[in-house]
């Protein structure tokens, strides 16, 4: 331990919140068949956002435009807001730290839900604030729960991921507007929705841009199909979007990686394309758990989470099993969730591989 | 202002350490002719780290490896280290940013020079440090001051820029050596290598991979001409490059980037090709100042400071006339150092450009 860290850093553990498929490749010498784990789009990026890169590769010799303009003008005219409500960040794990670094002190009270996003409990932890997890209540996240756990523990910060990660599960937009409404006065919501651009029609709420206790975080990871780009952003009130230009990185964005999200925008046909092939895509992977006796959750995202019907050790040996047979996928790290793999959804290729491992893994798996 | 900001934060000002050309392009509605300001490399990238972006580009669907496996194998050979002597970030800026978090707290003593790179100075006020600033000695950052400075603060970090920005100018080998063989004991020593790549021959020193009490700081953005692909690297001992894992974004490399970095790494017959390009464009970009009655100061680096002979008000003046010509550049931030503007390195075309403007600007300041 070097002496010079600080006692808070000193004592915050060196771990990864999830270990990246290319360590486990290297760890089994054999790489996946199927990278099925991380919910990356198997349907890839808009073929103009990987032109829009490549072009963007020849001048990655300048810098990136620090205020991100042409993206944030995009931005706000796609979601009807000004740029002022916009802040672009690297991908939304940058933009929870962010957001972390500007609301935590050492102490300050924030709620998630048990089992939800490890990435943003570590970015609490990071920054010295102290979490209250409250239980799903089924396979969703609870919202009244989250807001009794903040007026009792005086939270700073609330986080809801809506659609859900690792549940993939949804509230209609009706929910988390009445959440919205009810937020006590001392918390901020970090509504993150990731996967809103997956989601059903009616998950979206509709919430004031100015809203004082809202900040919503965006990604083009998901499905833009871009999460090696490193490109999120929040929609929040002016203010709070300002505050983030006190601490990020200014020149941090990748001029590639703008350039490829403002084509990855422009191309809604692609987004709606990808749509279309994630409700088929679910039906598929649905049907292959149900063939294999195992129960898939609905879905309003690009996973689908299978319960496997027993416990976590079990769910843990068919991943096992499953990475064994060259099939990478994840599942949730707590119970009663981890009763649970979740399996992004595939091309119909990789969903082959799957189809075909599936059985083999459950029949190991014992 | 949110009120769900820590007070810290909220007295942070929401400034950007340097404008871009871009927003300066837009201010005035005329691109700039010579990009000659940020010290980007008018030579660019080895056509290989292009290609291999534009190939990444393709798979950009997929997060990048967290733990950047390949790249830090690649920096350890290169280096003669072990990949745990490596930590991996989005540029120095990024890297710079971590460390902060990782030694400072509100309080927290830090010195460095007075003039040099402020996006540092932008993070230690972010973390709460409290900054000492030493006066340059000549165009040089002045090691003994600084050392003297750091003992008499009790100094947790010191930064020290060699070659440095923005003067250009660098010490020796052993004049580094020296003052890391006299560091105080509580201090940390954050060694800017960014312009290494570029120095002459004698100006790296040699420093022991394991030495507790120093981080060097290198680059992909100068030499090797990435600056828009976000790639940076941090030698140090395997304790503090372990510490970065405590609270970096894992995901947060670009999986271009990557690609970009690992290939311009591995020709270094590129990098030494912008060498010799290098020395010849600062003999031209001498002689283009001497040629107008400027003083150039001797450059170890990707551009040349240029003494305008005057005060910062007159230098300030040159700078808006060569804006207003179309011709990027930038200045130093303060005196007695704002007696210079900063100008990078250009290839022929571009340098045609100042040397056209350079003169026009100087009469039109008077």
């Amino acid at each position: 331990m070097s002496r010079f860290l600080t006692s808070h850093a000193a004592a915050l553990p060196s771990t990864v919140p999830f270990t990246g498929p290319e360590a486990l490749e290297r760890q089994t010498g054999v790489p996946f068949r199927a990278r099925l784990g991380a919910n990356e789009s198997l349907f890839g990026p808009s073929p103009h956002a990987v032109a829009a890169m490549q072009e963007a590769a020849k001048g990655a010799w300048m810098y990136g435009d620090p205020e991100n303009h042409d993206l944030k003008q995009a931005l706000a005219a796609h979601h009807g807001v000004t740029p002022a409500h916009i802040a672009v960040g690297p991908g939304i794990d940058g933009l929870l730290g962010l957001v972390c670094r500007l609301v935590l002190e050492p102490g300050t009270k924030v709620v998630t839900s048990l089992g939800a996003y490890p990435t943003f409990n570590f970015h609490v932890a990071g920054y010295g604030g102290v979490l209250t997890r409250v239980p799903y209540r089924g396979d969703h996240e609870d919202p009244e729960a989250l807001l009794e756990a903040a007026r009792l523990t005086g939270a700073r910060l609330i986080y809801l991921a809506n659609p859900d990660n690792p549940m993939g599960s949804h509230h209609p937009a009706a929910v988390v507007e009445e959440m919205v409404a009810n937020l006590p006065e001392a918390s901020l919501l970090i509504l993150d929705e990731a996967y809103a651009d997956l989601a059903p029609p009616g998950t979206v709420p509709v919430i004031a841009a100015d809203h004082p206790q809202v900040i919503r975080m965006r990604t083009f990871s998901k499905g833009y199909g871009l999460a090696g780009a490193r490109v999120g952003y929040a929609i929040t009130n002016p203010d709070l979007a300002l505050a983030f230009d006190k601490i990020r990185d200014h020149f941090g964005m990748s001029r590639v990686a703008q350039a490829g999200a403002l084509a990855a925008l422009a191309d809604q046909a692609w987004l709606q394309g990808v749509r279309e092939r994630t409700v088929a895509a679910r039906v598929r992977l649905a049907g292959i758990a149900l063939a294999n006796g195992l129960r898939p959750l609905p879905s309003a995202t690009n996973f689908v989470t299978i319960d496997c019907g027993r416990d976590g050790d079990h769910a843990r040996r068919v991943l096992a099993e499953l990475a064994a047979l060259g099939v990478f996928i994840r599942m949730p790290g707590v119970p009663p969730l981890d009763r649970c793999i979740r399996i992004s959804l595939g091309d119909d290729q990789t969903l082959d591989i799957l189809e075909e491992c599936l059985p083999l893994a459950l029949k190991a798996a014992g």
